[in-house]
């Protein structure tokens, strides 16, 4: 399968050395046709790891990855251009963090509480199918979730599109290790105000545990 | 030992019934000395349950419980008076929740991102011991933690003042059921924002879930 990962941070080459690893085409997107790191990762990675625009990314990815700063997303949109994303399946993974204020951070005041990053990216892009996904565990966790508890933990997923939402829970089952039964369905993608809500809270947790392994199991 | 509920609601009454249940001396408050409810249930409950004013239960409570919809804490604590809570712990379990513009709520935002509830209401009761806790589950859960996976779960609490939190610990381990492990110190009053921001996540899982009755059991 052709992977686009539009952001070449952390996570970005985390989603890409994995999927590369199970054995897809992989290509990272950036501003610049030339961008350093993801020329470099292209040539030591061989012939099934490409490097490209966001706009040339998000053409050639049949799945789109969605993995930059949430400060940015704005401006990585307009350099992908809607139309590249039309009718492909979008995983938004970013989160409106705004670390400006110290530690641990708040919500970017536009895309909290009555807004969220998953109801903007759905907005700028409206022929993609987005799904709202990964955003609320650490990147190693993201692309094996057997890292925590056997992989007995749940992750949340929102969007309009229920096959595209099937589309995710069978990627995320198949090269994630994530367990279909773990996947909980939220709705529409107006959930990601809560499942980026959720993000500041990760963040304080995170320092209390003393690890940026850990996930929520819900128990009843 | 004296508990004072400051609040006459469902969650008011849960906290009263159970650590009445326990033995304790309890004292529901509300606005008026004649509250029908609070009165009706003080005569049935026979002569350690009592009924006052907010002022009354604060003044009269060794322990307190700050039960009331987040969008009257205002007007309750002014009706308290912060004078009546000096040198004493108050347990705050309200949510700035924000019904208004449909479910699931969203916060109030004077009391989110940048702020809380659990902040605000140090600031008015500032010789108060105040903890964040509690807010996170369902009334039933909180009084008794094994209703749900055995007690293993976690609960998260906050506040400026370290004997302060301890003693809420102890409460809540030997009144409540929590397990002692399982009671995650977030650190000061601030931290407030972080615990109160996660409960819009909860009412959507609520509904995922189809019950009141589950919680978080962070894994590792």
């Amino acid at each position: 399968m052709k992977i686009g990962i539009l952001g070449s941070g952390v996570v970005g080459f985390t989603i890409a050395n994995a999927v590369l690893a199970k054995g897809h085409e992989v290509m990272i997107g950036s501003r610049t046709p030339n961008h350093e790191k993801t020329t470099a990762w292209s040539k030591e990675q061989g012939a099934h790891a490409l490097h490209g625009t966001f706009k040339e990314t998000a053409l050639w990815g049949e799945l789109l990855f969605l993995c930059v700063n949430g400060s940015v997303v704005r401006s990585v949109l307009e350099f992908t251009e809607a139309g590249s994303c039309k009718d492909k399946v979008l995983i938004d993974l970013t989160n409106p963090l705004d670390f400006s204020k110290g530690m641990p951070p708040s919500l970017l005041p536009e895309y909290s509480n009555h807004y969220s990053l998953g109801e903007f990216v759905q907005e700028q892009l409206p022929g993609a199918k987005v799904v709202k996904a990964l955003n609320t565990v650490n990147c190693k966790l993201m692309v094996d979730a057997n890292l925590v508890n056997d992989g007995q933990h749940h992750l949340f997923l929102c969007g309009n599109d229920t096959e595209a939402k099937n589309t995710v829970k069978h990627f995320l089952a198949e090269q994630f290790n994530w367990k279909p039964d773990y996947l909980l369905d939220f709705g529409t993608i107006e959930a990601a105000r809560l499942t980026e809500g959720i993000v500041p809270f990760w963040v304080g947790a995170m320092k209390v545990l003393d690890t940026p392994l850990f996930n929520y199991l819900i128990v009843k």
